[in-house]
C-alpha cells in the first residue's frame, strides 16, 4: 500500500471521516487516495484559512477529530491563524501537510520553506514523515497526539513518502474517557465551598460548560451559594432559558477586576487563572485580586463535568433547582446597536441552535439578553485571531448536520475569512451568518482611546475605519453562491431572523449597525 | 520621543513612504503615530495576505523599501505567503510587527505565540526590540537588512516599547550602488562567450531583466550568438515589442530539459542553477543536463545589469541590433481558452503597463504572444504561493501611480486575497484585474495526470474543481467597491480590455473560458 493509502486509513480507524482541504501538487497522492478511502470525505475550502477554521468547528462538535489536507509551508502558514484558535480552543486535529519528495527539499526550489518550522507555533505536536514504511504509524501518532493533548498535531508528508509503495495503516489506541480529578480534590474543594459559600467562585472553561456541568453548577450555586462564572471565552457552552445564566469574566481589565474583586478563593474547572487579553500602560495584566486563593478542581483536559457532578452530589443531593424566570426581550425598533442586535438575536434563536459568535463590540449585550434565549450551544474565538467565526460555523454544521447554526461576525472579522460561504454553499450547510456591519475596527478605536488616552486622529483614522467604500455584503455573499439581504433597522432584522429560522441552507443577513460616536473623534461607519 | 514615533521616522529618514496596514490592540501606539509621522502614509488591507504581496508590489515598482505593520503571531502568520512570495522574489521590506507588552508575553495571554518563531521561516532578519532606547537602531537596522540582505526583514515591537518614551530615530546607513561583479569575472564571461557562441546561454534574473540588460543582452546576442534565457518566474522583466524575446526556463522538468539540453556552458547573471518546481516519481529534480558547465557572472543581489553592458560593451561595441518584426495577433473570436486569452491580451496591453500575472494553466500562450505587445514590465509570482498577484498589483499601482497596471489571475488563485480589490478601490488604483475563471484548480488536474498517471476520480475530482455553485466574480468584485463585468467570448474579451485600456482605475474582467477536456477524466469546469 501506498503512504498516502496508509495515512488515510490510519485516520479512517481513528474516527476521522471527514478532512477538509486546499491540496496543491505535492499532495496528489493523497488526493487520488481519497479515490480509494471511501471512509473519508474531503471538503475543500477556498482558502487554507477556512479549512483550519472549519476542522475547528468541526471538532467541537461532532465529538470526533477533525483533519485537514494543506500544501506545503505557505499553505500551512495561510492556515495558522485558525490553528491558533483550534489550540486554545483544545480541538483534536489533524494537519496533513505536503511537503517536498525527499530528494527535492536540498534543491530549495521555489516553494521551499521549512514546513516544520512553521508549524511549530501553532501546533501541540509536529512530525516529518521520513520512510513510507513509518507512515501509517505515524499517522496514528498523529491522531494520538491530537486527542490526548488536545490541539492540533501536524504531520508533514513528504511528497514520495505518499506515492511509494511500502506502508501500512496502523490503529490509533486512544482511551476514550477523560480522566477524572482525584477523589480528594473533589473533597477539598467541597469543603471550601461550604466554608466560603458566596466567597467562592467556580470558574468553569473546556468540558465543564456542557449541559449536565451547567445543571450541576446550578445544584451547586443553589444549595451554597457558591459563585458560578465561566471564562471570558469558551469553546462550547450550554446558554439560554431553562439553563443556569453563567456570567464571564468580563473582557476589559478594569471590569474584570470589579467582577472579581470579592471572591476569596477561586476554584478552576477545566479553566485557566484570568489574565486580561492585552496588556495596558500601568496596569496589572492579571485581574484577580492579589489576595484571592487560587485552586484546580480539574486541570484543562481532565473530566471537569464528572468533577461538577461529584460535587453536586456531595454538597446538593436533594437540591431542587428554581432558575428565576426568563423573558425574552421585546421586538426592537429603530436603529440597530448592540442592545437591538442582542434583543432581535435572543428571540429568534431557533432552539438546540448552534451560535458562533465573533460581533465583538456587537456582542457588548448578547449575555444578558441570550441567557432568555431558546437553549443552544455557543462556540466562541479561543485564541482572538480575527475571521475564526465563518470558518467554524462551516464546520460546526458539518460535524453537526441536524443543528441550525448562527454565526454572528464584524464586517471586519468577517473579511478574513469571508471564502467560507462558499463552502457553506456547496455543501448546503444551514447557516445563517449576520454580519454586524459597523464599517470600522470599532473595537480598536475603542483600545486607541485606552492606550492613548484620545480618539485616533485624521490620518490614523482610515486604517481602523471600513468605509470609503462600504462593503457590499450582500454582493459578496451572492458571489459565493448565498442567498443574502440587508437591513438596517431591528424591526429588520428581527424579521429577517424570524425568516431564517423557518429554512434550511446557508444565508447572509448584512445588519448595518447605527454609526458609532467616539468623544471628539469623527464617527467611525458612516457610510459612503 | 516615543518608540512608536522614533520607529516611523527612522523607517522615513530610510526612504519609506508607505505602510501597509492591518492592525490590532497592540499596534495602536504605532497607528497613533502616523498621526505625528506625516511623510508615511498607511495604507489599510483587509487581511494581512493583501497587506504583505501590496509591500512587494511596490518594493518592486518604487525602488524603494516598502514596510508593513501587522499584528502579533496570527497576524503576520496570515502575510507569510506573501512574504514567502516577497522573499523569493528579493523585495526589500520592513515588516513591523507588534508584540504584546514585555511583563504580559510571560501570561500566556489568548492571543500569545512564539513571534519570531513564526516570522523565521519567511524573513532574512528578525529581531525583537528590548528596550525603548534601541527602537529607533533596531529600526534603522531592519532597514538596512532589507535592503542589503534583499527581502523580508522582521523588526516586533512590544507594545510597552512602542508607547513609551526615551526613544530617538536612527538614520539607516545603506550604499545605494549594487556591487559589481569584478572585471576578470567579466573578462572570463567574455571569453566564454566567444569560444562557445550559441552552446552557451546567458540566464538572467532580478535586476538583470530590466530595460538596459534586455538591450544589452540583445546586442550580445547578435554579436556572438549566445542564447538569452530568463529564469521561469522573474520579479520584474522588461519585456514587449522592440524588446528582445527572452524565453523562460519551461516551468515542466521534461520540458525545461530540452530547452537546456544542448547548452553547454549556463553563465548565471543574478539567476539560480534552475530547479523543477516539484519533483516527480522517476525524474530528476534538476533540468540541468549534468554535463553542462555553470559559471557565475553576477550573483543575485550583485549588478547584474552593469555586468550585462560591460559584456555589451567589450563583446559587441559596435553592433546595431535588429530585432525581428513582430506582429500582434488577430482579433480572437470563439471561446476564451489560453490562445485566444493570450492574444486579446497581446493586443490591448497598454503600453508601458505593468502586468502582474498568475494566470497559471491559463498563461501557456502568453509568453510569444506578449512579445509583440506594447512594452510594459512582467511582475511574477515568484514563490509559488497562490494568492499573489491581486495584491501585487494593489502595491505596484501604488508604488508606480502613473503607469497602468493589468493582473489576470486565475479565479482559484485570486480567491486566497480577493480582499485586495477593496484597497484597489479605496485608493482608486488604476488596476484592470482579469480572473481566467476555468472554476478549478485546472494545474492540479495537470499534476494528478503527471504523478498518478490518470486524471482524478469522482471522489477527489470535487477537490480540484470550483464549480457547484460556479463563483460569481462580478458580485465580489462589486461588493468590494470595483466595476466589474463578465465575458464568455474572446471577441467580448478583447472589446473588454480594449475599453479598459481607455479609462482609469480600478475594474474587473471575469473571463469564463471553456471547460478543460482531460483524457478520461469529467470535464473539469463544467458551469452549473
Amino acid at each position: 500500500m501506498k503512504g498516502a493509502q496508509a495515512i488515510l486509513e490510519t485516520l479512517k480507524f481513528g474516527g476521522v471521516d471527514t478532512i477538509f482541504a486546499n491540496p496543491g501538487t505535492s499532495e496528489m497522492a493523497l488526493v487520488r487516495a481519497l479515490d480509494e478511502a471511501p471512509g473519508v470525505r474531503a471538503v475543500l475550502g477556498l482558502f487554507e484559512g477556512v479549512v483550519t477554521g472549519a476542522a475547528d468547528g468541526y471538532a467541537r462538535m461532532a465529538g470526533r477529530p477533525a483533519a485537514t489536507l494543506l500544501h506545503l509551508g505557505p499553505g500551512l502558514a495561510n492556515g495558522c491563524a485558525n490553528l491558533h484558535n483550534a489550540r486554545r480552543a483544545r480541538s483534536a486535529i489533524v494537519n496533513v501537510v505536503g511537503e517536498h519528495a525527499r530528494e527535492h527539499i536540498a534543491l530549495d526550489a521555489p516553494l521551499t520553506t521549512d514546513v516544520e518550522a512553521v508549524a511549530r507555533p501553532f501546533s501541540i505536536w509536529v512530525h516529518k514523515i521520513t520512510e513510507p514504511n513509518r507512515a501509517g504509524q505515524d499517522a496514528a501518532d498523529a491522531l494520538v497526539a491530537a486527542r490526548t493533548l488536545c490541539g492540533p498535531a501536524t504531520l508533514i508528508v513528504p511528497a514520495d513518502v505518499a506515492w511509494s509503495e511500502g506502508a501500512r495503516p496502523a490503529t490509533p489506541r486512544v482511551a476514550s474517557a477523560r480522566i477524572r480529578p482525584e477523589s480528594a480534590a473533589i473533597e477539598q474543594a467541597a469543603a471550601t465551598i461550604q466554608q466560603y459559600g458566596s466567597r467562592a467562585m467556580l470558574l468553569l472553561g473546556g468540558g465543564a460548560l456542557d449541559e449536565k456541568s451547567v445543571a450541576a453548577a446550578a445544584r451547586l450555586a443553589a444549595a451554597t451559594g457558591v459563585r458560578i462564572a465561566s471564562e471570558t471565552f469558551n469553546a462550547r457552552a450550554a446558554r439560554g432559558a431553562g439553563r443556569l445564566f453563567i456570567p464571564r469574566i468580563p473582557y476589559f481589565g478594569e471590569t474584570a477586576e470589579a467582577f472579581l474583586a470579592d471572591v476569596e478563593v477561586l476554584l478552576l474547572v477545566e479553566s485557566r487563572e484570568p489574565v486580561n487579553f492585552f496588556g495596558y500602560p500601568g496596569r496589572r495584566g492579571q485581574p484577580l485580586a492579589p489576595q484571592t486563593v487560587v485552586s484546580i478542581v480539574a486541570a484543562p483536559g481532565q473530566d471537569g463535568s464528572g468533577a461538577l457532578q461529584s460535587l453536586a452530589d456531595l454538597l446538593a443531593a436533594a437540591t431542587v433547582v428554581a432558575l428565576p424566570a426568563t423573558t425574552l426581550p421585546d421586538r426592537p425598533s429603530g436603529a440597530i446597536h448592540a442592545a437591538s442586535f442582542a434583543a432581535a438575536l435572543a428571540r429568534r434563536m431557533p432552539e438546540g441552535a448552534i451560535y458562533c459568535d465573533e460581533s465583538i463590540t456587537a456582542s457588548f449585550a448578547l449575555p444578558q439578553a441570550l441567557a432568555a434565549a431558546a437553549p443552544h450551544d455557543e462556540l466562541d474565538l479561543m485564541g482572538g485571531a480575527i475571521g475564526g467565526a465563518l470558518p467554524l460555523a462551516t464546520g460546526a454544521a458539518l460535524g453537526s448536520p441536524d443543528r441550525k447554526v448562527i454565526c454572528a461576525s464584524g464586517d471586519g472579522s468577517a473579511l478574513y475569512t469571508i471564502q467560507a460561504l462558499w463552502t457553506q454553499a456547496r455543501e448546503n450547510l444551514d447557516v445563517t451568518t449576520i454580519i454586524c456591519a459597523n464599517r470600522s475596527y470599532a473595537i480598536l478605536a475603542f483600545e486607541h482611546l485606552q492606550i492613548e488616552g484620545h480618539p485616533p486622529g485624521p490620518r490614523a483614522l482610515p486604517v481602523l475605519s471600513l468605509d470609503q467604500p462600504a462593503l457590499g455584503f450582500t454582493a459578496l455573499a451572492r458571489g459565493f453562491g448565498v442567498e443574502a439581504q440587508t437591513v438596517d433597522t431591528a424591526e429588520a432584522l428581527d424579521a429577517a431572523l424570524a425568516e431564517a429560522s423557518t429554512r434550511r441552507g446557508p444565508l447572509l443577513i448584512e445588519a448595518v449597525f447605527a454609526p458609532m460616536m467616539l468623544p471628539g473623534a469623527p464617527n467611525l461607519g458612516r457610510s459612503t
